[in-house]
């Protein structure tokens, strides 16, 4: 059994990891920690979880998270996991952040979006833990930066494309929509029901801060000297759970949607939780509700040249707590669904 | 493994039923039929379920379905039951009916409120299937009729006051509150997004056909010749999942919270599905969404010698397809829990 | 022209108060305050009211407010208003009172679920402003206390029932769903989207602020020697306006339905904001949304002997903001309907 | 006062539109027609309009309507008001249809979207009723073909900085979206409450019928040989009103925010209905709920060199029955707010 400890349990993406590890066959939740509910029962907090995750919160110690622990997931607000991941590295520990401080290669991206980085050196040693992308490096990593929900939605339908130069770099524009839930559990007047509901708006348009992790990534992908630079746009969308990705880029010439099928198809037909929509249908949300599933479907606009990419996924699961599970399947030799297969909900 | 069918796989409680059963470890789903869409994939009808419920639905042949299945569930509209089920028992299968064709134990009331009865005879052979109080019959019955959702959140609360004669049975009032599934997926413009939202309202003001099913059942359980007969008012809430309800007795005699709180954790102490709130705390639907659970609690108003009891089921899992695989588990001898016991979700 | 203020206009209520004003046509807003948003362009906060309202809130300042304003309405928490009214009204000006300050006729009754009262003399001067019980005290008031939301759509069906003898008043149990802008606008995890939408649940079981309220109004109105307690309980709807009481009562004696809806229809023939359902229907809330109507049916439940009322009004309207200015219309010698019949939404 | 007629009343737009010629100082309902609902009160269809519209629905016929008329309002689906239109535009009336049967200059256009079409003669004489860009054509028509929703929220952004040159035409894509009652009220799986709740998606991706008209207007706009064709991708949100739409676009060049500014705000500064944001700020569907205007922001990503804008309607007012009354109030000579200013709702 891996033992396993959530650093930052009682937002929502720390508690939607304490229900995927509790599912979880292989592992043994041996630690949960929050600052604001030390001593509280989890399922106190929580109390879906009574029966199932009744735990005490502990105030986070890092002797005794190493003691008990295997592998460490930190789900904290971004600037905390740089001071305390180094620690846990160094005393062998497996360690998956939730946060962007270990997503970047470039620390002038980290810091240009964040903060000052204090903990440069590990960001060498950490890889990006976009796990249909990157599982090679995953194997065989200590540290994970887990990539955000807006990113892995965005790029996990475009790198297939970037790769075989089916696309325009120079063309892509991203519009994103998310559930209320990516906002998370602080409290803010923005989250409110009251002024959530029957609302529909844009927001940091062109200016979010997940907006060069993916440029990074995108760069690197579309090889040596390229810079790519897309136009991002989030919007919030009066649900809890979900967040759907429409992308638009104009085709490198004539490519038929065949082609466009097969490229995307062979990049992930060894890849159990990228599924393309069959029959030319798009996603929906509702279809990856609760899974660590991102759905991908794609049109093509004739007239302009341009390629329509539809991506869905969770954005607490796929988009966090999920694809970190991933991760760490990947890294502890794992089948990578371990854990991440529960059949979906019809609504 | 145990081979089951869904005769109505594609309405939203077969459609549940189908989820449940594709998680269940010791089942083998062999057959899912529907009128509507015969022929279809069953995950192109729900795409969430591609890659775990990819089955053809079939249109429905008692034959076929005898020759491929154990165990029958059949989630169809009342009055169809009662022509198929006959043939299926007969031949010697397990039925779970979660229509009301079979919950009645003395005819008349069923077709008070429904309509002339085809099957009387096996109105004697039916159990009816709340399991946590009638485990004992159900255990060697072969055919269930599975209540419905008011009667398990009502009477799951109310029976062991009422057994123990701690309530006047003349004074019970319940006042019940449902999420929009419960209307099932035919169209209807009361159905509609835009009907529903921003919509509270009742409706069948004590004139709900769940009325005489609860009647029966709360008679039977206060004792010969009790006559229990409920004022009952459902009502709709915005969302698509859960069941509230709020029940009102006077109490019978001075009797303590103490003695209230003993009576109902005595009677489910071995019973895994039943949570009572802890600390006087009180359930809300949010809490079993997605699970089998009826989460029960309870405050008195001693100004006027009353309880109030507070039950929450999500009313398609304990509601309805939940408790028909809970049925089936205790008819088969496996523990009831087998395939119900998914880690709930924190939102 | 009224010269109008609202102390307190960027709450929910305060918020909904100058919408109405700002559409009355004998009023001209001349004061608005807020504490949190003072020397910020109103229009600013909420950018709904671009074009309508784009005063400057300041801070409240007794003297500069008495200057501007005829009529003031104070839309602030709690135990605040009774230390500024009294200065208010000895300037001479007429101050509706959305707070519970002043709808207490015994001190003792606002103390046991409040706090100690600062300004008892004023009680006995202030009218509780349930517009269609008190419109003529109201007439010649200086000071209302305008009723809360659950006491208004609790007493409109019960007063003319209980006035005419026709309920037995030991038996009134009152089931009361509120959407969620009752919880106001400042942060409170409770009030965030993800905790809200698909929850339904109870709170403050029979432990309501507003409960003494409703028992001493019904007191009154039952007649002397007559001490009415009714069993309260609240449930939060996910909606964000909109609140449906159902109320349960034995019937004193046989008394039909044509007598009871003779009784109602009676009470309210000259009174425009109740409108009593035609043909045995019920209400929904989405027939009151923005409005100030309170919509009235109910049924019989012959069996056990009770009337079941239900009745829907919005919260924020003729639950608060829209009975104020009901109310300022009748002080005033205004037609008590203008400014408040805007017409209705359909969806 | 204008006598007018609703044929098609009780669709969403039909209701919507009742709802605002009721509270129209000018105008006097004379007639309100529906296949669905002959002889039926409009207040038992509509509760809310309860004491506010409760004329009896009749069927259509074109003699008494011309009779009881002066202005005609044809709601109903597309290919019947082709039918029906010449007639009384032949008898002297004023129509304004919200289909699309009259929105094409280019019969064409219209054939390849839609049906064969009956009255081409009548597109000649037919306005596109965007009163914004029209209004000096609108003063003088008797026929309006009113735009779509999706045309209204798209067009009134791009028009002012298409005719200044400030884009470049070849890279327009429109990401829009819409809440449900966009879908009407006609019985629909899709728009029921259980498959819209929690759910986001695209829908007729690259193919509404929504998109030609939309090319048909920004190719007449941009200048005579210009042909205009944008990607547009349409999505549907969990919510009842509202449609935001977020377009992306090449400047034309080294263009400043100041001049975008500028020029958005020279062309609207007599137009009532349009309100551009201040200070930088985006719009939020919510400012515009049930009100005609529609609200524009803007954001540059000058990395990219593009244009974001972003604009706010609400689709049953400014996108379907508040434009039809304001294109009503043009051509009759009234100020073209009248009867469309309500003070919005701050929630």
């Amino acid at each position: 059994m891996i033992r396993a400890g959530v650093i930052g349990a009682t937002g929502y993406a720390g508690a939607e990891l304490v229900r995927i590890l509790t599912g979880h066959p292989d592992v043994e939740i041996t630690m949960l920690t929050s600052r604001q509910y030390a001593d509280v029962r989890f399922s106190d907090i929580y109390p879906a979880f009574t029966g199932h995750a009744d735990m005490i919160c502990q105030t986070f110690d890092p002797g005794r998270t190493c003691d008990a622990c295997d592998v460490i997931f930190t789900a904290l607000p971004h600037k905390i996991p740089m001071s305390i991941v180094p620690d846990l590295i160094e005393k062998g520990k497996k360690v998956i952040d939730l946060s962007a401080d270990f997503r970047f290669s470039n620390v002038e991206n980290y810091e240009s979006s964040y903060q000052p980085h204090s903990a440069k050196d590990l960001l060498k040693k950490a890889v990006y833990g976009l796990c249909e992308v990157y599982h090679e490096k995953i194997k065989t990593s200590d540290l994970i930066g887990n990539p955000g929900c807006y990113p892995t939605s965005t790029l996990l339908p475009l790198i297939p494309l970037i790769k075989k130069n089916m696309i325009d770099c120079k063309t892509i524009i991203v519009d994103s929509k998310s559930g209320t839930s990516g906002a998370g559990r602080s409290l803010s007047l923005g989250a409110h029901y009251c002024e959530v509901t029957e609302s529909f708006k844009a927001y940091k348009v062109a200016q979010h801060r997940h907006n060069p992790e993916m440029n990074e990534v995108l760069s690197r992908e579309a090889g040596p000297g390229k810079n790519v630079s897309i136009t991002f746009v989030p919007h919030l969308v009066p649900m809890s759970r979900g967040m759907l990705t429409t992308t638009y880029a104009s085709l490198a010439g004539d490519i038929s949607d065949e082609s466009l099928r097969a490229c995307l198809e062979s990049f992930y037909k060894d890849r159990p939780f990228v599924r393309l929509c069959r029959d030319g249908k798009v996603p929906d949300t509702r279809n990856v509700r609760g899974t660590n599933y991102c759905d991908i479907g794609f049109k093509t606009d004739r007239v302009n040249g341009r390629v329509i990419l539809i991506s869905a996924i969770d954005n607490l699961v796929k988009g966090a707590a999920g694809q970190a599970v991933q991760n760490m399947n990947i890294m502890t030799g794992l089948d990578e669904t371990r854990g991440l297969l529960q059949v979906p909900y019809p609504l």
